[in-house]
C-alpha cells in the first residue's frame, strides 16, 4: 500500500518552449537551449522577467561522453543570464529531464522558491554512430553493458517476451511505427516530419530515378517488412522500430499556483507527480513490464487522486516500438497483454480514445536523450492549451494529459499528469 | 536586495555515514557507498528501517568518465534495496552531492517526502593521473578547458592576484596546509592522517636508511620550501597545495523536523541552505572571489537568520590550499584580504576561535569529488553531535557548524548551515 503523496504548495506552468529536434553539425548545446528558451519566454501570455527566475534545473545525460563537457547547471545559468542564481543538472539516462522537471515542482512546493526554470539538453550528433552507442551504454545498469546487451537488444528481448507471452507479432509493432508516423508531419519541431507512405513514395521515386527496379510493396506493412529498406537491428527490432541520434533542447517556467495569474489566465497545473527507480532486466520478475513505471504511475495517480481512466492523451517513452507498448501497458491504459490489439483498432491514434505520442513520440519527434522529458511535457502543455495546430487532439474538454519517461532500460522512470482546470 | 528563502516544514539529520577516503584498488563506488550506508544505519540512536526510505539522492560527478557507468540513481538504489522507489542522481562537479543533499531537503520540506536518504561517491583511482586530469577538466566552464587551463592553475592564478592584491605570500599558504595536516592524524577516516612534521621526519628515516643525505629542514615551512619534496605544480600551487586523487562515499538520514523524535533525540537540524552559480574566471570582476559562494552564503544566512559571526566552525571546499583562503573571506569569517593574517595567528585552528576542516579537508581527508558535499556536512554533524573523538572543537556550547562546497571552478557552489538546538 503507497502512501498518498502531496504537495504543501501547488505548482503550475507558465510558459514552455523547445528547440527543433534533428541532427546539427551547425549547433550546439548552448545554441539548442537558446533556441528552447527564447520559445518558452515568448508563450508566456503576460510576459515574464528573466531576472525574476530564481533557480534552474538542467537535465542531462552525458554530454561528459557526447561533447567532452560536464557541469551543465552553470554553463546553461550563463548562458540565459541567470549567474549567481543555482543552477543544478540532474541525470537519469534518457529521463534526466523529467528528474529536472521534478526537482523544480519540490523546489517551489518546499515554499523556498517561487519560479524556476528546469529543461534539459543533449548533444549527440558530432560523435559517430558506434561512439553514440558506446555513450548509450553508459545508463544500463551493471551487468547489462558488461555482457555487451545494447538498448535494441534489450527491447527485442522484451518484444520476444511479449511475443512468446500473448501471441503478438511484428505486425503489432508496425502498427505502433505507423501511428507515431503519421502524427509527425503535423510537428513542425520533429525530426522526421513524414508518414510511412510517404517515406515509401519517396523511396520508389528515388529507386525510379536511379533506374533500379521498383518493389510493389502495396502498402505500409509491406514497406516496413522490406529488409532492404527495414532491416533488423536485434530482431525483432527493426530500423522503424528505433528512435534515431538527435541534438535538442526544451525548458519550461514552473511557478507557484499562488503567483501564475501573475504570468497567465491560462496555466496547466501539476496535478500528479511519480517516480520509480528499476533493477535491470537481470533482476526483474517479468520481461513485458517495468517495475519502476508502476511505481511511479501509483504515486503520480495517488497524488493527483485520478486513474489510468482520466487520463485523455499521453506522451509515453517510444524509444522503440516495443517500448510504446510496454508502457501503455503499465500505466493502465490497456490491460497487460491487451494493448497490442487496442493499437491495431486504432486505440492510441490522433482520433483515438486514447491518443499516445501526439508529437510523433521519440520514434519520429526525435531523442535528444537529455531533453526528452521536458519536450513530452511540452506536448502535453500545448494540447491541454489547445495549442497543438493540425495534431491537436479532437476532443472536446481536453483537461488532463500525462507524460512517461523512462532512463536507461527502467533504472528510472518518470509519469507526470498535468491538468487544465 | 536578495528575498529572504524559508521552507514549509523543517529537516532534521537522523543519521550519517562516510566510507574511508582513499586510493581502493579492491574497492570500487558500490562496495564504498555500502560501507558509507552501513555505518549510517548504525549512527541512528533509535534505529531505522530502510524500508522506511522515501527516495534517494545520490551526487556523482562523473564515474562516467572515470568508470564508464552513468546512470547511478538506480544502481545505488538496487544496491541498499531501495528499489522501485525513486533514485536522482544530482551533478555539480565536486559540489554534486551538495546538490543531492540540498534535493533531499526540498523533497521532504516540499510535503511529499518524509525520509529521504542522501550521499555521494564517485571512484577515481582505476584511471591513471593523466587521465584524472582530463576528466576533471570536464567541470571547468568552456574557455577555461579549451585553453588548457587545469584546476592547479586556476588556483595559482587566484594565489597571484591575492599576493598582489594583498601582500601574502607562499608562506601564508603554508599555514593553511600545516593546520589541515594537523587535523588529520585525528580524523580515523583520512587518506592522510599524518601532520607535515611527521611526514617530514619519516621522509628523514627513509634517506638515512638509503644512505642519502639528509636536509636540515627546520621545520615544517622549511620542508615545505625545499623543492624536492614539495615540488611547484603550477607557481605558487606546489604539490602540498593540492588535494588528492580519492575514491569514496558519503551519506545522510534526512527526515521531517515532525518526525525526528522517532529516530533520534540528538537530531540536528538544518538551519539554512544555499546556492550559487558562476560564470568561471574569464568572466569574473575579481580573482580573490567566488560570486557563486557569496550567493549561496547570502541565501543559507538569510534563512538561518545568522551572520558569519554566529558559524562556530566549518567545512569549506579546500580543494587547493589557496582555495580555503578565499572561502573564509568569501563566506564573512574574515574581511577581504585579512584571513591570511588571522590564519597565521591560528584563527582557523582546532581550539582556535573559528576551526576550519577538523576533519583534515580535502587536503588531508581526501576527495572523492562526488562524496565530498555530505562528508563535509558528516563532519559538521558528527562536531555538533560532540563526537569527533580527539578532533572535537573544543568550544562549550557548540551549537551551529556550516559546510561549503565548490564545485569546478567556482560554477556551483554551496553553503549549508547545520543547528543543535
Amino acid at each position: 500500500m503507497l502512501k498518498k503523496r502531496k504537495l504543501a504548495r501547488g505548482v503550475a506552468i507558465a510558459g514552455a518552449g523547445m528547440s527543433k529536434f534533428g541532427m546539427f553539425g551547425d549547433k550546439n548545446s548552448k545554441d539548442l537551449f537558446a533556441e528552447a528558451f527564447s520559445e518558452m519566454l515568448a508563450s508566456i501570455d503576460k510576459g515574464a522577467d528573466p531576472n525574476d527566475i530564481d533557480a534552474l534545473y538542467v537535465g542531462n545525460f552525458s554530454n561528459d561522453y557526447f561533447v567532452h563537457q560536464s557541469h551543465w547547471g552553470p554553463i546553461v545559468s550563463d548562458l540565459i543570464g541567470l549567474t549567481p542564481k543555482p543552477a543544478t543538472r540532474t541525470e537519469g539516462a534518457c529521463a534526466s529531464s523529467a528528474l529536472a522537471f521534478r526537482e523544480g515542482v519540490f523546489a517551489i512546493a518546499s515554499g523556498f522558491y517561487d519560479i524556476v526554470l528546469v529543461g534539459g539538453v543533449e548533444d549527440m550528433s558530432k560523435r559517430t554512430t558506434e561512439e553514440v552507442a558506446e555513450g548509450l551504454a553508459l545508463a544500463t545498469v551493471p551487468y547489462e553493458g558488461e555482457v555487451g546487451f545494447t538498448f535494441p537488444g534489450v527491447f527485442g528481448a522484451l518484444a520476444t517476451a511479449y511475443f512468446a507471452k500473448y501471441g503478438a507479432s511484428r505486425e503489432d509493432l508496425m502498427n505502433i511505427t505507423i501511428k507515431s508516423h503519421n502524427n509527425a508531419p503535423l510537428n513542425p519541431k520533429a525530426q522526421f516530419p513524414f508518414t510511412i507512405r510517404e517515406i515509401m513514395e519517396m523511396r520508389k521515386k528515388s529507386m525510379t530515378r536511379k533506374g533500379l527496379p521498383v518493389p510493389d510493396w502495396s502498402d505500409e506493412k509491406a514497406f516496413l517488412s522490406d529488409p532492404s529498406v527495414n532491416p533488423a537491428v536485434a530482431w525483432p527490432m527493426h530500423l522503424y522500430d528505433c528512435c534515431p541520434i538527435s541534438d535538442g533542447a526544451s525548458c519550461m517556467l514552473l511557478v507557484a499556483e499562488d503567483i501564475v495569474s501573475n504570468f497567465t489566465d491560462d496555466p496547466i497545473y501539476v496535478a500528479g507527480i511519480g517516480q520509480g527507480s528499476g533493477r535491470g532486466l537481470h533482476a526483474s520478475d517479468s520481461l513485458t513490464s517495468f517495475e519502476a513505471t508502476r511505481y511511479a504511475a501509483r504515486e503520480a495517480y495517488g497524488m493527483a487522486g485520478l486513474g489510468p481512466e482520466s487520463i485523455q492523451f499521453a506522451e509515453v517513452h517510444d524509444c522503440f516500438s516495443m517500448a510504446e507498448l510496454v508502457h501503455v501497458e503499465d500505466l493502465g491504459f490497456f490491460e497487460p497483454g491487451k494493448g497490442f490489439r487496442a493499437i491495431a483498432e486504432g486505440a492510441t491514434a490522433l482520433n483515438g480514445p486514447v491518443p499516445i505520442n501526439t508529437s510523433g513520440g521519440l520514434k519520429c519527434k526525435g531523442h535528444p536523450v537529455g531533453a526528452t522529458g521536458v519536450s513530452q511535457l511540452y506536448e502535453v502543455w500545448t494540447q491541454l492549451r489547445g495549442k497543438a495546430g493540425d495534431r491537436q487532439v479532437p476532443k472536446e474538454n481536453l483537461r488532463v494529459g500525462a507524460a512517461h519517461n523512462l532512463g536507461g532500460t527502467g533504472g528510472t522512470c518518470t509519469f507526470t499528469i498535468l491538468e487544465r482546470r
